[in-house]
């Protein structure tokens, strides 16, 4: 719409939504254009549900996740076993990792990942918050559950780093092929980690 | 999230946003958390661009595109040429139309195509408002700019009857080799229209 073919808030709408990761220009017009087509099944709830997030959304003081509850539910979860903390880079990895179910400790999100080169060092991420959690009595074990890319693994180095005075054990996840994982389709260094780390049966 | 992590408001707007055509679960919770963390400059005016779009945005009685005037801005720019009616299925193709710059006459957005198998008939889509305005003396020409899908050239079928007591010019896109298109690349129905439609130099 490089003209003005309608008013400024519907093309305002699609350049709001085509700054969403996995949306572009083509694809928030089709969204626009499918948000105004179905207005009270979609447009209204969507428009309903962001205000809420607006007023309601908030950053756990504690460990960095987000929710509608401060400290968030997982913090005040009593169920939830405190002498492990899972530090995630992002909370779309807590999310991961709740929906496969295999972690019942509590998190610490760091909000990304260490990169000089965009500006990104230590004191733009949660750490100094961590290494306070981590000095905590109740707290055997801090697992690093980064992203196994370089910058995930390079900021897991320093976190383990800072982590060291606390005496207190850190662990990463486990490096392999992937479960359905067919090996002629595994790159080298995922190959090479699975036969490092290979287990007697 | 199967299970309750967070608040049902973040739950419900990954709901909403996987609802979205282009965006499936993954990519909607993905979204969700861009607007999260970036909640000032995404979120908050997203929010807000959504919320006038719920109070402003109509669609016109006339043409049945969409904007926040009734009639739509260009139904009342007296600077288009009202002999002629471009009929389109949806508002993404006005707006195509209207970004390739080539019509400077009045639209008329069908609201799809006839597909019986969905129960979509005649009275599903906007023609007896068509009608209606092609019988009105000063126009003289009806361009039926539908997509070339069998669904759409039925739909054109049809309208081309129904517009024929009118005594209207009624006219079709030209259907050919796309500007930029490799013959090898093209389907067998493009270069039959291509060829049955070939010109003289």
């Amino acid at each position: 719409m490089s003209k003005k073919i309608a008013g400024p808030e519907i093309e305002r709408m699609v350049q709001l939504l085509a700054r969403l990761p996995g949306l572009g220009p083509r694809s928030a017009r089709k969204a626009a254009l499918a948000l105004i087509k179905r207005r009270t099944e979609l447009l209204m709830p969507l428009a309903d549900a962001l205000g809420e997030a607006v007023r309601k959304i908030v950053v756990c003081p504690d460990c960095g996740n987000v929710d509608t509850l401060s400290p968030c539910s997982l913090c005040q979860d009593p169920r939830r076993d405190r002498s492990m903390i899972v530090v995630v880079e992002e909370v779309g990895d807590l999310w991961a990792l709740e929906r496969a179910g295999v972690v019942n400790a509590s998190y610490h999100v760091l909000g990304g990942h260490l990169s000089p080169l965009d500006g990104i060092g230590p004191d733009r991420l949660n750490i100094a918050r961590l290494i306070e959690r981590a000095a905590a009595p109740d707290v055997k074990e801090v697992l690093l559950a980064l992203n196994a890319t370089v910058e995930g693994q390079s900021t897991a180095h320093y976190v383990a780093e800072q982590l060291a005075a606390c005496g207190v054990a850190v662990s990463r996840l486990a490096q392999g092929v992937p479960i359905g994982g067919e090996l002629d389709y595994l790159d080298e260094g995922t190959l090479a980690a699975a036969f490092k780390s290979r287990r007697r049966l």
